[in-house]
């Protein structure tokens, strides 16, 4: 059995640690070179949805968001996991009319809202959630904009064209990883390939490389010219939208609107991370070995983000509750807390 | 740092391993002889819901649920972590009515249903969650049962007497907690103690000491005659009503709707499960270090059931189902399974 990764987050009940949250982080500048690695960071995992912001990177550096008139918020709704909320639907549904088409042309599958207010208003309402309501339906969006301008640019009918876009082999998708390849520096034609929560492919690469592309997309360098153009461009919106990108009282959306532009950060299912943070030149990718989104891999984050940049007022207020969350019952009382371990906390 | 526990559950995808589940296993006669361990089963860990039947006992042991005239399934919601479906919610109503008091007796607090269906028929009704709707409310029905047997002895009004009844110190936890004591044979006095989610108090017990209860449980041996009485009627109230135990497609209503008696088993909270195999004389006891209730758990314990007692025909079938699960995305494609780790699967 190779080594374990070290205990990145513990819960705490009753003055004993309860459970504990394994994992590996890498933080790097765009050169390669490493600032912090804790555990094994060349093992291949799936990003997942942390890596929307690379697979909109086509979106953008083709023309097509400036083609279909994208917005802040649009964009920002690329690079998201959103709630479901109405205003995330109706952004997506926008997205879709802009380059003339509608909720069919989505290859995501439909599931209820992650965001629970949205679930009982719907259900009050006795209506079913559609495509648009996955948490992938932007970036699904992104990809039906994006297939819309090639077509367009090929004089092709638009629903033949994009038919089958979640697929690794159709055009939309191979510029979205060639966007991956190119960012992450990893050959992605041998690595193992999963199918996403939104069925498409997601390929397995090293928090190493991903740590790289994230200093990358935060800094320009390493990139071309018109993926570094293109990632200047989301993360602006991001920064300008950021309830777009994840929702009501959800980490990302409340970490960007405190913070704007000095973090881009992007949560995945399977207790992954990644951020950049431009102003450091670093970017950081997280794996917790056990797959825990709900709540493990969120601490890490706000610990690793209170560590290497400097904060002040409310946004270190934020961070701090993020970073030490506590636990309450159903009567409120509180029972224990989510705090980063020894080996991740600030020093 | 110590050593870690094994892998017991593997998520996979894509054919590698995307996430994986580390915990300790405690299998044991009345005895005390170990069967298996895996892990430490001496660190002590809080049992949370998995110990709901130790809980109960002093309901039965006590001459309470005689008193009140307590049915399989009432006795069985007793037991349980219920969804919060109608007929649980009522079932809990009814045994506060044969004690002649309400849900304003009920100390758990209010949280929405766990079963989603029942959700969203609150929700497109209006209305909000009670007290009746907690997946311990019939644990509380349970202690407030007995204590109104407790006060009409002591000639006490009931709800004066039952007035803060999930404080530790209260008349009622105190048999509570006594009756942990005995069937575990851990001293208490000195364990640390959270607050669970309802309320009343979580004593951290070792998993070699909840398995030796359980063994207990299923056998008798070790128990007082009283206790001994009660384990076995708490078992087949159970096994005559597994749905009340849990819920619509809940692991522990499915197991025992197909085991009956063969299997008394019981989840809790972060990742622990507990359960008797009578036949074997064996207790069970699994914590998950990362506390991941969700998923791993139960693979783990349907993993131990299959590798511990002799299957056949529809019951192996769901075994089965449970121990190596399908993982399908929102487009209905399998795109992973959750499988027991070699350390785990049966030999």
């Amino acid at each position: 059995m190779t080594s374990a990764n070290p205990i990145l987050v513990h819960a705490l009940r009753g003055g004993i640690v309860e459970s504990m949250h394994r994992g590996a982080v890498a933080v790097l500048d765009a050169t390669g070179a490493v600032h912090t690695a804790l555990g094994d960071i060349d093992r291949p995992i799936f990003p997942r949805s942390a890596v929307k912001v690379l697979q909109a990177l086509p979106l953008v550096a083709s023309g097509a968001a400036e083609r279909w008139g994208l917005t802040d918020a649009e964009l920002a709704l690329a690079c998201a996991s959103h709630g479901g909320e109405p205003r995330h639907a109706d952004t997506a549904a926008a997205m879709l009319a802009k380059a003339g088409v509608d909720v069919g042309a989505l290859e995501c599958g439909a599931h209820w809202p992650y965001h629970d207010g949205s679930i009982k208003a719907l259900a009050a309402a006795g209506t079913s959630p559609s495509a648009l309501h996955n948490n992938c339906s932007g970036k699904h969006a992104g990809f039906v904009c994006l297939g819309c301008h090639r077509a367009e640019e090929r004089g092709q009918a638009r629903r033949g064209f994009l038919s089958g876009y979640v697929r690794p082999e159709h055009a939309v998708m191979q510029e979205v990883t060639a966007a991956l390849e190119a960012t992450t520096g990893h050959p992605l034609a041998g690595a193992a390939r999963g199918t996403d929560g939104c069925s498409i492919p997601t390929y397995a690469i090293p928090l190493r490389a991903l740590a790289l592309a994230f200093a990358r997309v935060g800094t320009g360098q390493g990139l071309s010219d018109a993926h570094a153009r293109a990632a200047r461009r989301l993360r602006a919106a991001v920064a300008a939208a950021p309830d777009m990108v994840a929702g009501t009282g959800r980490f990302d959306s409340r970490v960007m609107a405190a913070l704007g532009e000095r973090v881009f950060c992007k949560v995945g299912a399977e207790g992954v991370y990644c951020a950049a943070l431009p102003e450091l030149g670093l970017g950081v990718a997280v794996k917790m070995d056990d797959g825990n989104t709900a709540r493990a891999v969120e601490v890490a984050m706000a610990a690793l983000i209170e560590r290497l940049l400097p904060l002040a007022g409310e946004a270190a207020t934020l961070l701090a509750s993020l970073s030490d969350v506590r636990l309450v019952n159903w009567n409120g009382i509180e029972v224990g807390r989510l705090q980063a371990a020894p080996a991740l906390a600030a020093g």
